[in-house]
């Protein structure tokens, strides 16, 4: 039962994502028989995973070990900390999920769409303790992007490990605050070891309280004197109530687009986060009677996706929103490393159609962070005084400037870890080392299936998106040793074939000449031999010719 | 003669290239019947371009107005300037390319490789006045990230037009200063239109200084004890020479590892803008001899390009080089718009490889834009007073923020014009308007072809690259209406055939129930609506089957 890799008397800490990227967060904590999961999240790719939909964790571990598994928490309801759970559930059977409001209602809302898959829900409280045989969990308020955001802390008979999830201090939040007390009395109790995120630990000094945004957005509201087209991170329920009230101040309605957007106002309005007056809401999408000063249009596409309300707005094909003079845009967000690009060209987009824009700048607090910079990070070392850290969440530049102000808060830099995912970090009260590795990987899920896509597949879409495919089709008779018509020559993404006859006419020759001696009579024919012969003689014509170098298919029809 | 949008006393000024986007920059001048270009540059295309290596105007104006055409004005020797000029004469006689000391090094150099296209060069000198029958040429000496760059005024019986070229302001420059007094001259003599470069008009206040950026690399070379590996653009002369001087001064020997910057060392030495005694580049690559604090490695791949040497380095795999501890790697410039993801992944590589990296930041200066910002642009407006003023080279809102500063500065808000490629502003010495447009498009250059990708292809590539491509193949006997075997079925990208035989399966048999109802005897076989019903019917079958969307291409072989 106990994991090879450790001692009897030492925690396992491990992470099977979330170290060295941001996304698929996932924490466990093993001491013993027990096992616990911090988070479950889903990555969502860059470009160059061709067509893939989201990137989960390899489940392996506790697959293996499912016996050993307690339960899984969640600190917060965002996809890249609760997004895996239907692939985790089919794969693994996990005894209790613990949640908090807001990501508890989030989480069974998503889970409506698999009702294949059982699964056992219990709210947490903060005062509450969950108690397993070894390990007991306690609770702790943080600010951040969302409401509901807890920090977890694991007692175990070695010491406490703390695991912030994402985090910032706002001195004066729009919603709860943070729980102070709860932390500086867990740090005081004593702490072994802190995991804490390290998201924004580039970022100098503080991030800016949620006030100082709602006194931007409402002055804005107030001076704009047409349209207001706000976007923002649907999940923002925050942002999305200091809307809600900066536009009832200025006696605007609000028209909502964006499905998930819609959404959010849905599961947040029932679970009480967002509070509006009736009326507040144009659900009826019909904003004919009103003024334009009277008008929020509130929508999805912050990031600049293509196919985000906000995006079709821009680009003037948007079914029910065509931009007119003295619309004023505002982006109520930052764009997230990788997205830079999609929300420049909704700008520039936006400008081009004669709309005026306003982005977070110095001058315009318009959007805040949702994670802590360097003198948060170092309050949260500060409360917890742990005796071993390590850095969680983030690239891995983040999570070394997060171990530099770890050692300028006084932990000893030999305390500090920077691992790998898999990486398991071995600790008892009075030792620390690295201990082996849990299988790691990622999974891609494209469409329905998860892991089915291999990376030989991932591998063809790069080469097909680079320079197409050519396929050369060739029928032979078995019985006489013949080719039996002209090759056929199709491709796609590489060039326009009926701008190209003298081409196909030349590559028709050669699959004909490198067939030919091939057909000897009496011989077996050797397809596998035909086909090679195909892809290096047509491939180095062709690269000869254009430059090029097309993924090659040749299919050898045997009649 | 005269262009038909213009009336006889009007001057044309619009852009084949550069406005709403950075690169491919081409602006003309017409009047009467002469037509002056300035710049003929390429634009590197983001991702969503699959597989194409440079974008070039459509040259189709220039090619119908050829008789006009007086000279190609280059302003500086960057790509996005010069880099379209071997596509360019491959279509239009130019009768004289004019330009200055480096830039014309580079052409020439570059032209060594087109040997069969004619050119002939004019080098200008500061001091000169190219006349033609109706329009004079002036040159102005500016600060730039590379040497000899140059602002060009272009005197008419109207008025004189002004196109600055890139630009900034550094009063303590590595090289030149810019020429403000001929500046101050030309716009006291008066400024009819100025046409200035937009690309940091979102800046506020000055650019750092180049004094500055030496400083701080001698600094920093001076403290670090280990290697310094030191990566910047390739062009960047001026850097290249801080880069050589801060070695020479801490004892430390050069090794130039990428092609582009050797060609820059050859290219800049010969002609004498970078100066190192003998020995100070280690040509035989052999650095074995010498102590880490006395080496510096220069290098490209400052952009994150995942073939140049500074990933390779990052990676692990490049031949000559491994990380050893004590490395500092050195960026000595700032992301492209686009290329920030991969310039982070460089970044995080060599973290987690153990080498300390220095980025530009508040605390270390070690890179300098060569574009002004806003208070660099409104000293180019007072100095130029112009009546007229055109925003060049810069995406949209650069255009807007430019545009802006230019009221700003006592421009009439009347008298801005914010363009798109193609579109005629006409001006005559007492009046503006838009006059029409000219054909403008982005021309595709792939491997070894012009324009010959359509977009049809890109998008082609762009579908492949999300859900790859499912082929059925088909053969029907045209005597007995049969399908001769079973069908075909093979893919690249979209899923693994051998994984899912029971999907072939199906597949083949919902072709064959296709193909049946169309081959009724006695009827002609309809080729194209068994294609289409193909397409249909799998397409159906495998999204719901999948929820993906590879594309599907049937081919029918009759025999």
């Amino acid at each position: 039962m106990q994991n090879e890799n450790l001692k009897p008397n030492e925690i396992g800490i491990f992470a099977l994502g979330g170290l060295g990227e941001i996304g698929k967060n996932m924490y466990c904590v093993e001491y013993a028989n027990e096992l616990i999961i911090i988070d479950s999240g889903i990555l969502f790719p860059d470009d160059n995973l061709m067509g893939i939909d989201y990137v989960i964790p390899d489940y392996t571990y506790l697959i293996d070990n499912q016996v050993k598994i307690k339960g899984l928490f969640i600190t917060h309801g965002h996809e890249d900390h609760i997004g895996g759970i239907p692939f985790l559930l089919k794969q693994v059977k996990i005894p209790m999920i613990y949640a908090n409001g807001l990501a508890l209602g989030i989480i069974k809302k998503k889970m409506e769409e698999y009702p294949e898959l059982k699964v056992k829900y219990h709210e947490f409280t903060e005062n509450e303790t969950v108690r397993f045989d070894k390990m007991e969990v306690n609770f702790f308020r943080t600010n951040h992007s969302i409401p509901d955001s807890f920090g977890i802390a694991i007692d175990t008979p070695q010491g406490t490990i703390v695991h912030t999830g994402d985090f910032k201090f706002d001195f004066t939040p729009t919603s709860n605050d943070a729980n102070y007390a709860k932390m500086a009395w867990i740090g005081d109790k004593g702490v072994l070891c802190l995991l804490s995120d390290s998201t924004n630990a580039e970022l100098d000094d503080f991030t800016e309280s949620e006030k100082e945004v709602s006194a931007t957005i409402h002055d804005l509201f107030k001076s704009i004197a047409g349209r207001v087209i706000i976007a923002t991170f649907s999940s923002n329920v925050h942002r999305i109530q200091q809307i809600v009230e900066a536009s009832i101040q200025t006696n605007r309605k609000i028209a909502v687009f964006g499905r998930s957007m819609e959404k959010t106002i849905e599961v947040g309005s029932a679970l009480g986060y967002i509070h509006a007056p009736d009326g507040t809401f144009l659900y009826s999408r019909n904003m004919t009677g009103i003024s334009r000063k009277n008008l929020t249009i509130l929508c999805t596409g912050s990031q600049g996706e293509p196919m985000a309300a906000l995006s079709r707005i821009a680009s003037g094909t948007h079914k029910q929103i065509a931009l007119i003079p003295g619309d004023t845009i505002i982006l109520s967000s930052s764009p997230i490393p990788g997205n830079q690009e999609s929300v420049n060209k909704t700008i520039n987009l936006l400008y081009k159609n004669g709309a005026s824009v306003i982005t977070k700048s110095p001058f315009a607090d318009v959007h805040a962070s949702g994670h802590g910079g360097k003198n948060e990070l170092k309050l949260m070392l500060k409360l917890m005084k742990p005796k071993y850290f390590m850095p969680i969440h983030g690239e891995y530049r983040m999570l070394k400037t997060h171990a530099a102000l770890a050692i300028d808060c006084g932990v000893h830099a030999n305390n500090v870890y920077v691992l790998d995912n898999g990486q398991i970090l071995a600790l008892s009260k009075d030792s620390g080392r690295m201990a082996g590795k849990v299988p790691t990987s990622d999974v891609y899920v494209d469409g329905l299936a998860i892991g089915e896509i291999g990376s030989q597949v991932i591998k063809d879409r790069r080469e097909l998106s680079k320079d197409g495919l050519l396929s050369v089709i060739m029928t032979i008779n078995q019985d006489r040793h013949e080719v039996i018509c002209t090759p056929t020559i199709i491709s796609r993404g590489f060039i326009f074939m009926k701008d190209n006859e003298q081409m196909i006419k030349t590559l028709q020759t050669l699959a004909l000449d490198v067939t030919d001696h091939y057909l000897e009579i009496g011989k077996k024919i050797n397809i596998n031999g035909i086909k090679n012969d195909l892809v290096k003689s047509l491939g180095k014509y062709i690269f000869e010719k254009t430059n090029r170098e097309p993924m090659i298919t040749p299919v050898i029809m045997v009649l």
